[in-house]
């Protein structure tokens, strides 16, 4: 089957600690590396977990939020010196432009390959990305400032053609690629075969939820419906929900909440609060709303 | 006496690996914070190694290539987190002003604490900052772009008065500053004592000198003459000398013959080329013409 792999590589928030990264994920779809986020240190991250940087296909910028994005500068140079030529896509909101101009304007003029900045809407659902294997849609979160989150869809994969069948109604090659899309076979002497009797079905599509930084927001609860997993920020146990309020970001409980109502199948719980050392309490208070919840940590694999 | 001490925060170059953090230096004189360079991730090696983030005084780059201040918005920002209100002044050349002064208008407009960014000249040697403790000089390196080197110097201080000879003359609390400054002290009766007899020599100023990146570079002695520890690159071992030179780095030997030169106590070697796993042989050339060599290594702290 197809890898589709997560990677976390920071999951903590805008105060750095020796415990946690600041925020930063690899979405590994079929060996496209797919980055989200890119905290101050991703790309040391990216070492130390032995991500194959030459795989790296596009970045997604949820917010532009220091602890979200301020490991961009050494990572775009240091995919520079490693000679990378492919264009390099970054979904940012449009006012990335403001401070990554400049600092491509001064560091990249000698950079051998092309960064193609791509604005997310904040407002709206959009699909931003696909390929013949994903669709990457981008929506909107609760946040201080535009933020969005991701989801990434794996597109509906062929049927498995059964072998016997291929063997029993002499089945020639040129056929298969059809029946895998779901074409009847019409045999020599004019029978035909349904495909229900030449396949089975493909493994339901497969999907992944990001959403952070976030406020609690039911509103984007129809976005990451369903999903096999959903990454959602829980800085902050309950007992600080008002300053989770304040802040625009979400305690364990209302994290948990949403993966409940968008009856996705696992949660992962994130961006946790510099002032946690200890994170069985986020988690056990997530798990008492949606039992299928685990904590995220550093160099965590996912695989869906 | 006085604390003057160095830590190493990283001593790799550009290319980023496990072992060695992009460069970064503290240097401590009288708990006052001096920060040298700021490659990325430099705000997490200061928690690690637990400096006090309070004490930051004010940041000295080097030169604008990423690995010596991609390191700079986490801090800066960091920082506005605390709750910094002191001025904090950076020196670095004038070009630093084309990418900081976009990210500064754009993440620092609520920043609680002003930023002041004071242009390093790259031709000629200058005192750029002196209180009553130190002074800091800068100077001209040799490499791809302006650079320049710094040196870290402490003030004659003020010679040690004998307390028994307080006690002997009968030297009022008045008298004693003016004594340790040298002056002779005048008894009751009308008899002169010289400063010699009342005070011992303090002991000799204490100096620091950076210098990364730069090729061999002669040029540098007078500016790095006698210091108590010299910091130079050593980015590649002998067999890269042509790359060195190509590079307008420097290799074991040539460092070390700088040191020689400059007749400095103590050589500190560091900016280690990714190559380098091991640093034994880098450490073994560099010996072989100043004997009293030093690897740089992240944490490391020098009290001089």
């Amino acid at each position: 089957m197809t890898r589709f792999e997560i990677t976390i590589l920071g999951c903590g928030s805008a105060m750095p600690t020796t415990l946690h990264n600041p925020t930063s994920q690899l979405v590994n779809l079929n060996e496209k590396l797919f980055m989200i986020d890119c905290g101050e240190g991703t790309q040391l991250q990216l070492r130390r977990y032995k991500a194959r940087l030459n795989k790296l296909h596009s970045i997604f910028i949820s917010h532009l939020h220091g602890d979200h994005l301020f490991g961009l500068p050494g990572l775009l140079a240091t995919l520079a010196l490693l000679g990378r030529t492919g264009d390099l896509h970054i979904y940012a909101h449009k006012e990335v432009e403001l401070f990554l101009n400049p600092f491509l304007k001064y560091f990249g003029n000698q950079f051998p390959y092309k960064i193609i900045v791509i604005h997310l809407d904040p407002l709206h659902h959009q699909l931003i990305f696909e390929n013949n294997a994903i669709r990457v849609f981008s929506f909107p979160l609760k946040h201080r400032i535009p933020t969005n989150g991701f989801r990434f869809e794996e597109k509906e994969r062929p049927r498995h053609i059964k072998r016997e069948m291929i063997d029993f109604y002499n089945i020639p090659l040129s056929k298969i690629n059809e029946i895998k899309m779901g074409a009847d076979f019409e045999t020599s002497d004019g029978k035909l075969v349904e495909n229900e009797i030449l396949t089975t079905p493909p493994a339901p599509p497969r999907s992944y939820a990001y959403c952070s930084d976030t406020a609690y927001y039911p509103e984007m609860v129809p976005y990451i419906k369903g999903a096999d997993l959903l990454y959602h920020e829980a800085t902050y146990a309950e007992t600080e929900h008002v300053r989770a309020k304040d802040t625009f970001h979400s305690t364990t409980r209302q994290a948990a909440e949403i993966a409940r109502m968008a009856n996705v199948k696992r949660l992962l719980i994130g961006h946790f609060s510099s002032r946690y050392n200890e994170l069985d309490k986020l988690l056990n208070e997530a798990c008492a709303v949606f039992p299928d919840t685990e904590l995220a940590d550093e160099g965590m694999k996912i695989v869906l």
